[in-house]
């Protein structure tokens, strides 16, 4: 990747928006891949979503939309990859232009549903696209203060650092900084479990429990992260960093996250069934708890809090109950 | 330390009446010191704090309540410290019982203004009470959630295991879980040093940054917060735990805690005398700040978030710049 590559973004939800008005900051020129036409007419026509981050300006003149996926990939070199990861098969499969030599960025913060694999492994082993090809976006960043302009912090995580640092200066700004990493498995995973624990948060939320409790929770969630992304891939880290840490508090704190919602409504009562249909979606945790527990079955990971969701989410256990056994379980 | 051994509390705040609370839930005779003598009388006829936690019931039978500093400390062996650390000095100064043989527990989350030790090095130095007669009280605790019988986690930290462990009995119950922690001066510095961060998200949310920050903010935080302890006592710990991290959590996005909302005014414009006048009170976080900012001098550790808050408060430097050099200094 050279500073002349061209970026696309893929996705047309708020975190794809956000991300195209980072990459705004500093590039002329953005390709922008969505389904849906009528949005990009409206993008054309208005200067923004009209359903996601709608308060984002955006400057039409430097987007090159299209609702074909083909084109995007054939016309760009870097694509980041900001499809909800229960969207990313379909959308893939309609794939008929080649990922060879693509560099690939995930900013999707969530599981492959058909394959249980984080989106950087899903590439890397179904599209043999090569691991220095891959990079990952994260970060504690509410897509709605990027909208507001406020200031967040990003960690970009790409093996060959040249790509890492290409692409950090093509997203920062006054309102954005970001930082390199050479940790692509470790903060994808981090992005994806952080999910499960704020489902979590929520049902303790949904159960009753306050914000000691809460503080407890986090503070074992971190280390049981640890614990995690350390038998899945062990290297230096130092997992109290943005990346890890400030990405599982932006969200296991946030009362608009939508994975603590789905959890608070649990922990209320509502079945999974029920908590889906009343969100009209499905939290992207839901389907991380499932993934995340064979693999932590798997590589034998100590994960009490993933445990517990599992068994509450899919095995149709007592919330209550659960909950009671998991607090004997932390310190 | 055995389990004979008579217990009473020193304070009359909220923290020292929650902690009388969990106490009763084992204990059949608890002495309690406080000045207020009118406080007494009422807690003695409708069996709550009129002032502080008055939620919480309180079973008169069982105490043994005393405006005499000196009748306490004669009458019990374990005496745990709930005094604003602005008022131990002078409560102090009345004692003509001896501290011989007694163990002290610190239930304090400051500094002493008038030595700058946190409170179990205070005691040590200017009591001459051995370092194993000296334990702290700590965890992710609001009183208030003591008060609702809202599960909240403590540690009791002493260098004797045996004093921690039956601290630990006393304290523990259905909704009080206790660990042990032979940490005693990392724990209470910790204790001390959220405070300062409290301050410093106060003044973050004051100028308008917002949750993407605020959790870069404090998974900075919790970093900085293991190089000052690492650097005043070295041992192994897991800065992780709830007594550190779970501790920092709690304080630092609890939109209650006054020195978080100290550091909001501060943030927003106010003076630290006016901010502190229309509190009608001085932060905790204050004190600890010119303190820790001595410390961290003399030990050389790197500590941008401290540094930026006592330049503000000791100073007079402006909020909006100091922040705005602090956040090229995180990551």
């Amino acid at each position: 990747m050279d500073e002349h590559q061209k970026i696309a973004v893929l996705g047309g939800g708020s975190w794809a928006t956000a991300i195209v008005k980072m990459l705004m900051e500093n590039l002329d020129s953005i390709g922008w891949y969505m389904r849906n036409e009528q949005t990009i007419k409206h993008i054309k026509e208005n200067e923004h979503n009209p359903k996601y981050l709608s308060s984002a300006e955006l400057q039409a003149e430097k987007l090159d939309l299209s609702s074909d996926i083909n084109y995007t990939v054939n016309n760009y070199d870097i694509l980041i990859f900001a499809i909800p990861s229960a969207f990313l098969t379909i959308e893939l499969n309609k794939l008929s232009a080649s990922l060879d030599g693509k560099t690939i960025f995930s900013a999707i913060k969530g599981i492959v549903p058909e394959t249980g694999l984080i989106v950087g492994e899903h590439f890397n082993q179904h599209f043999n696209i090569p691991l220095e090809n891959i990079g990952v976006i994260t970060g504690p960043c509410h897509a709605e203060e990027v909208a507001m302009e406020r200031l967040s912090y990003l960690t970009i995580a790409c093996i060959d650092e040249n790509k890492a640092e290409n692409m950090a200066k093509a997203i920062q700004s006054w309102y954005i900084k970001a930082t390199i990493s050479d940790d692509i498995i470790g903060t994808e995973y981090a992005a994806m479990l952080k999910n499960i624990y704020a489902i979590a948060a929520g049902i303790a939320h949904g159960l009753g429990y306050g914000d000691n409790f809460q503080a407890v929770l986090m503070s074992n969630a971190i280390r049981e992260m640890k614990r995690f992304i350390k038998k899945v891939h062990k290297m230096k880290r130092n997992i109290n960093n943005s990346a890890y840490l400030g990405d599982l508090l932006v969200t296991g704190y946030s009362t608009f996250s939508r994975n603590r919602m789905f959890g608070n409504m649990i922990g209320k009562g509502y079945t999974v069934r029920s908590a889906q249909h009343e969100m009209s979606m499905i939290a992207e945790g839901y389907y991380a708890t499932n993934s995340a527990y064979k693999i932590k079955e798997e590589n034998k990971a100590n994960t009490p809090i993933i445990d517990t969701v599992y068994k509450i989410l899919y095995t149709n256990k007592n919330p209550k109950k659960e909950f009671m056994k998991l607090t004997n379980k932390l310190d």
